[in-house]
């Protein structure tokens, strides 16, 4: 088998075998197949696209490239749930504690953030003491005990498709909806769980801005996961303005125990219901409408919101910073984007919203960037909301008082004003 | 200016400017870019193709990549001559002669043979004492001297070229026509001549298949070279099967002496007066109907076999060896190919002829091969002829006894016998 037929192949459009795909990432990951003919052939696969089954197969060549996590040590269903990224999408945190509440284990490897989106990682690193890296063991154990663990990515998780990003971060073929859906559920595939939901965003802050790009990366990723015998449900959701009222990551964790107490945004606290709902939907073969009401139950009870403080406790979080939550959330430097003319919201640009706070210390530009946990932005006002000259429109927050006055900057030129705003839904779309 | 950037345009279809070119070729050849970059933006002008201007720019940037053959030392217009490769084309030897008794010059720099194609320079040094490396100087003053010089390629010429086309063999990019039109032209263009003659050949043995893609590589290098301030006119002219009757070195260079003599085959012949005509209408400005007569003449009263002798004996030429043609040509072995049935011969593909000689020993694999300047094919009978079982086809000749065998087989597979033979024009089109 040579590497040129099969470049040549996929240039005239045609269907790549099993073999072909195996053999290609095999041979690029152990150095035998040269970066300049992979690239050549990324580019002929963003021309021509994959059908379902090539998709499936590089996928699961890319999950097989490195380890495949075990999982048969948790008793019971463990279900997965994946963001394509957003700004403000701490769903996470929320959706775990009540799906584990009621029944479904989950065993979830998370990342850390990098340009306009946060890490579910860097959130969790917020709380002092909360450990994100856990042995197998340990990390098994708080799952059959809680019920849930979020912690970071271990192990050597599909490192031919780290291989082949970092190539097509570089050549131009990143936007391939076959190519970036492979990616995702190559890492998805190799964490092991037997569920999978989906929440793929759409609008000025997610990387699919139009709803059919990301209507049709869902499917892709539907098609995948089932063609590799999981079980899996994508929601198509708006990531137009940020999710929820805080951006950062101290101000985001405040904002995830407000919402499970019952507090939250109503944005927020929607989304993560639904989310909830599915993977309970998945995980227990429950009908949608009773998962939403037990779901919504736990935090009328109060039961999620224990579930989240013994998950965390478990990682050992010192839940003592969490008890004045405006103390534990605020920063030393702080400054009022105010309202410049009167009217109604009609955009705030999430990817803004998102390089503001990463300007303020939330996040990185590059991997070695350190993070200020107490940086971050809480929008006083969103998007339909009328706004009165000299209202406040957000607050930015930092520990570095010389970041304020650019990242406003920035932060206002998010802003746009007009008679009335479009409505957009929140959930566009269920594909399963 | 970013690499990444101009494959992104070229990938949607834009077009590059005459900087961004320039830019890519020169960091390319400096190193300054990868070549899995290049290979990237190679593949997205495979699927997007070129404007005129954007391959002129490409072409004229590959060919300032290195020396810019500068011929003001020769007196009278130059006129070069290219053909895009095919199988016993020996017509250079035979329009050089006669295109320097009508008063055109020519300066002109050849290639070696790969694969299934012969090379100008591996037929000349055919014949004893044949220097085809010289030194400008010395070249220029034959070509005052006698009207017409041809040597091996000299100097450091569209190294951006050889470096591209490096890449394009690897990465299945080679079969475009943008690309293919720019490698030939930069190096046309970089070899000085005010006017070029392209032969783009069409055929079974010839790169390109069929006459719609030859017009389209034939329109654009004429588009090139009008676009960068040359004449430029080109034939497409057919490579379906043999040009002639000898394929290999010392027997094609016979048979170039015969045609001189007015005793050669019918369509080389005809092609060789035709491109020789068209050198002179370029270099003088002379009627086409004129030059066809003229060109003619130079045959019949030998002024032409006589200019060649001088142009051969000038690069240091034992012509003693022409003396006996049969000799000349001969081989230690030779085997006929004899009909197995009897019928009209409807195809000899040129490919496999050129294959099987280069077996014969008359071709290289690889560049490093050596050549048996003796090897080749005499072919008996072409497509039209009408054969009798047993009758001889063709005849092998080689140094070595044992490749005879095999050769023949591949040989004999290249036939085709029916009931009449569909007939095809010599020449398809003049582009100009």
């Amino acid at each position: 088998m040579r590497i040129y037929d099969i470049i040549e192949k996929k240039k005239h459009g045609k269907v790549l075998s099993k073999e072909e795909i195996e053999f290609t990432i095999r041979a690029y990951l152990q150095g035998e197949i040269p970066d300049y003919q992979v690239s050549a052939l990324l580019m002929a696969i963003w021309f021509n696209g994959m059908q379902p089954q090539e998709t499936t197969d590089l996928t699961l060549s890319m999950a097989h490239s490195g380890d495949m996590v075990d999982l048969s040590a948790i008793e019971g269903m463990v279900v997965d749930k994946h963001s394509t990224g957003g700004v403000g999408d701490k769903t996470t945190f929320i959706v775990t504690p009540i799906a584990a509440c009621l029944g479904v284990k989950i065993a979830k490897m998370s990342g850390r953030g990098l340009g306009h989106t946060g890490g579910t990682v860097d959130k969790m690193e917020a709380i002092p003491g909360l450990r994100t890296q856990l042995e197998p063991a340990e990390f098994f154990e708080i799952v059959n005990r809680v019920g849930a663990c979020v912690i970071g990515q271990t192990g050597n998780l599909a490192p031919a498709d780290k291989k082949i990003y970092a190539l097509r971060d570089v050549t131009a073929t990143v936007d391939s909806i076959p190519l970036i859906a492979s990616s995702i559920m190559s890492k998805k595939l190799a964490s092991g769980a037997g569920a999978i939901v989906l929440d793929v965003k759409v609008g000025s802050g997610a990387f699919m801005k139009d709803i059919e790009r990301a209507e049709e990366l869902a499917r892709t990723m539907v098609e995948i996961g089932k063609l590799a015998g999981r079980k899996v449900v994508a929601l198509i959701t708006d990531m137009d303005q940020p999710l929820g009222q805080s951006v950062g990551n101290r101000n985001e964790m405040a904002e995830v125990i407000q919402t499970l107490r019952g507090q939250g945004p109503k944005d927020l606290t929607d989304l993560s219901i639904e989310l909830a709902s599915q993977m309970i939907v998945l995980g227990r073969e429950m009908d949608l409408k009773q998962a939403r009401k037990e779901a919504l139950a736990t935090i009328e009870s109060g039961e999620a919101y224990a579930k989240f403080i013994e998950m965390i406790q478990a990682q050992g979080a010192d839940i003592s910073y969490l008890e004045d939550l405006d103390a534990f959330a605020s920063a030393d430097h702080q400054s009022e984007l105010l309202a410049g003319e009167k009217g109604i919201i009609t955009q705030i640009d999430a990817q803004e919203v998102g390089l503001s706070a990463a300007m303020l210390g939330a996040g990185r530009k590059e991997v070695t960037d350190t993070i200020d946990y107490t940086a971050g932005i809480k929008l006083h006002k969103k998007v339909g909301d009328q706004v009165l000259e000299g209202e406040v429109l957000a607050v930015l927050q930092s520990a570095d008082a010389d970041t304020l006055q650019a990242a406003k900057e920035r932060l206002r030129a998010a802003y746009q004003f007009g008679d009335g705003a479009q409505p957009r839904p929140l959930i566009f779309k269920t594909i399963n």
